[in-house]
């Protein structure tokens, strides 16, 4: 019987989860694939690092052209992230007419597209259900569960790091700060934190997403995107008063406006309902609500992260490209992405409610002037709530407004025209939107 | 190009939502499929319904035997619902070399492993996704991305009907029977609500999943069920106390005893942290969250039951045995179902804790003889809170305790001998279990 031979790009903690779970399972992957599996090369950087138990030393090289120039290859398993050397690999694996399995986020959202329309051209399949939300099947929905229907929104808690920073403050009061170093201590962020905390990384998945979910080809760099150091304790605390609690999101939309379509993507923390399921996934867990034109609200949530899921999600991809190439139907999956040029909205035709923190000095004609600017571009109040004055320190209030559903470039007029004239507000104001799903 | 001959037996409102997705998505399909799908023949009772508009009459037929008799008819697509002539259809579409999608959740909880058998001798592939949680890709879930991992449980809400009247319940304090007429009123409950307030609808869905998670070969009625008609608006009250949300749960477990494996399948109401993502799924929502022994747990959720959102599960599951079948990959699907005899554990080896509402009569001594006899079985109480007593009515008073993890056959034989002796027991004891999950 013919096998698969699988060349695998790389062999860290991921890697060695996939080499272990596809020698485990080689019957029941075997039985599915139409043929066993083999991992018949392993590109590494140090030959001589103990790696996977079993994996014999004639498998592992240091030179990808063994990998890549090695015809008898029928699958490559991308899993070294970064866009290089990822990139050409995946590249010259593509051109060379092998299926790729990656679990390469960073490659995606810079370079989706194009890989996409190379491996289409090549008539071979490029699946990366590992790119986003680590164990969470949710490039496999957006792919196979919703062929036939159309995806109008997604909304996404795609980092884990955040969400726990943001959880944490939640339950303890923590200052941001605090969270933060508490995840650090866990092994939950980077020494580094900005390309989580704040959003880069939400916005590369979002691109992955929404060029599955829309056929975006939007480049990460020119999505909205809005971190999580600005968030409060007291924020968590009004939120909560006004029955909200809030998290990190990456919100995709499909939108037409005078017969022009256009996607909205914006990364940002946001005020979810407190009892949505989306509200209650806590800690590092992650979770992609989608909503279908037929299907409706479909929540799927998981570890976004970790060797084990991750690879679990990688060895779900290789069964997927190596059987369809073993049966001759490779290039379907690919083919079926329907890339489309994409009109982005800009952040100013935004439309959501806002959750907005004054904090001012109290004295009289404040709230006149603040509801003046706010009515000026039609932005209308729902509930307000007010704490602190009435000391004579001079202190700042702290003066709470929910508003009913206004547009983005409006309410940021209105901000702009408060924080002018009369000397009131003491500190920038916080705006968080709410989300646009209960 | 070849074509994809589909047989539709049936075309009420899921196989009308089929037909309708096919054509509207007809050129996405092609691409996923390899080839055009084709609505053959369509079969129906009354010929002079008015079906799906553009559906060709010369494709409908009253006669089985011209949609299962015609040999260029590839894929036959079962969304007649019941045993009977489903099963008949199936049986002989599997036998004639088809492949089979259906939405039958009653013939697999049924039949489903002679049917994988049947299918699997005969090469072809049976794919059920939108037998079980409509809309939700769980079965998907189960057979693809979890394929290198092992499921070590599951626990879902998998009937809408009685979600939604728990909901009611304890939003709104309704009484049971008052929660249920709203559901019949609007829609969601049937005029006899046996099959989904008793849970034997769950336990349907229960044993089918097990069928993919675990390869459970086990008659449905064999399935510990109970429903949720005794449960007061008093036990949510107390639940919300104690900091839990009372769902209607099925759960599924692998358990090992002394070397020997077991299976534990169980439909009750249960007891959820409230803060947990499960416990906020409401209304008629379903979702399932499934732990596997590398992803750990993943959670799906989304419309239980619709016509559109099971109609989007069918016609995934069209494209993937069509396209299976035209690249000659037929029957892998099926033959990765690994079914093993299964040994079920008798209910009374399950261990939780649980929450014990007692109703009894305020008199001396009561709770010495509750505690004694929990005592005298190893159930040991964490918490317990009284409410009524002092009056001189004689009402009886609720006592509501809630237990460490214990095992149910010693908790039964507790309950059973505090009932006896000394006269307390005003009224039988409502027994919750609290979920395993957390």
């Amino acid at each position: 019987m013919k096998t698969v031979r699988l060349g695998l790009l790389g062999c860290g903690t991921v890697g060695g989860g996939v080499v272990r779970l596809i020698r485990e399972n080689a019957s029941v992957l075997a039985t599915r694939v139409g043929a066993p599996l083999e991992i018949a090369k392993v590109l590494v950087r140090d030959p001589n690092k103990e790696r996977v138990p079993g994996l014999e030393r004639d498998r592992i090289t240091t030179d990808a052209a063994a990998v890549l120039g090695d015809p008898s290859i029928d699958v490559v398993v991308e899993v070294l992230g970064g866009v290089d050397p990822a990139k050409g690999y995946v590249e010259q694996a593509i051109d060379t007419g092998r299926s790729v399995v990656t679990a390469n986020k960073m490659l995606l959202a810079v370079h989706g597209p194009e890989l996409v329309e190379r491996a289409e051209k090549a008539g071979v399949d490029l699946a990366f259900e590992a790119s986003v939300g680590g164990g969470i099947p949710v490039i496999r929905t957006l792919r196979e569960a919703l062929t036939s229907d159309a995806v109008t929104r997604l909304c996404g808690i795609v980092n884990g790091t955040s969400n726990y920073i943001l959880t944490r403050m939640r339950q303890d009061g923590l200052p941001f700060v605090t969270a933060l170093k508490e995840a650090q201590d866990k092994g939950y962020a980077e020494a580094d934190p900005g390309l989580d905390v704040d959003g880069h990384d939400a916005a590369h998945k979002l691109v992955v997403l929404a060029m599955l979910a829309f056929g975006a080809r939007v480049p990460h760099e020119t999505v909205y995107t809005e971190g999580i150091r600005d968030i409060e304790p007291i924020d968590h605390e009004f939120a909560a008063r006004f029955g909200y609690t809030v998290k990190h999101l990456a919100i995709g939309q499909m939108r037409e406006t005078n017969g022009k379509k256009s996607v909205e993507l914006r990364v940002h923390p946001a005020l979810l309902p407190t009892h949505t399921t989306l509200a209650n996934v806590n800690g590092v867990l992650n979770a992609i609500l989608l909503e279908g034109r037929a299907l409706g609200p479909c929540l799927l949530s998981g570890r976004g992260a970790g060797d084990l899921p991750t690879a679990v999600s990688v060895v779900a991809d290789v069964v997927d490209v190596a059987g369809a190439r073993l049966s001759g139907a490779g290039g379907r999956m690919t083919r079926s992405v329907r890339l489309a040029e994409t009109h982005l909205a800009p952040i100013d035709d935004a439309e959501c409610a806002y959750y907005l923190r004054f904090q001012v000095f109290d004295r009289p004609g404040v709230l006149a002037h603040i509801a003046g600017a706010l009515a000026e571009e039609n932005v209308s109040i729902l509930e307000m709530v007010q704490r602190g004055g009435g000391d004579a320190r001079g202190e700042p209030v702290q003066v709470v407004m929910m508003t009913h559903v206004a547009r983005e470039g409006a309410l940021r007029r209105a901000l702009a025209a408060a924080a002018k004239g009369g000397d009131y507000i003491a500190k920038p104001t916080h705006v968080l939107r709410v989300a646009p799903v209960g």
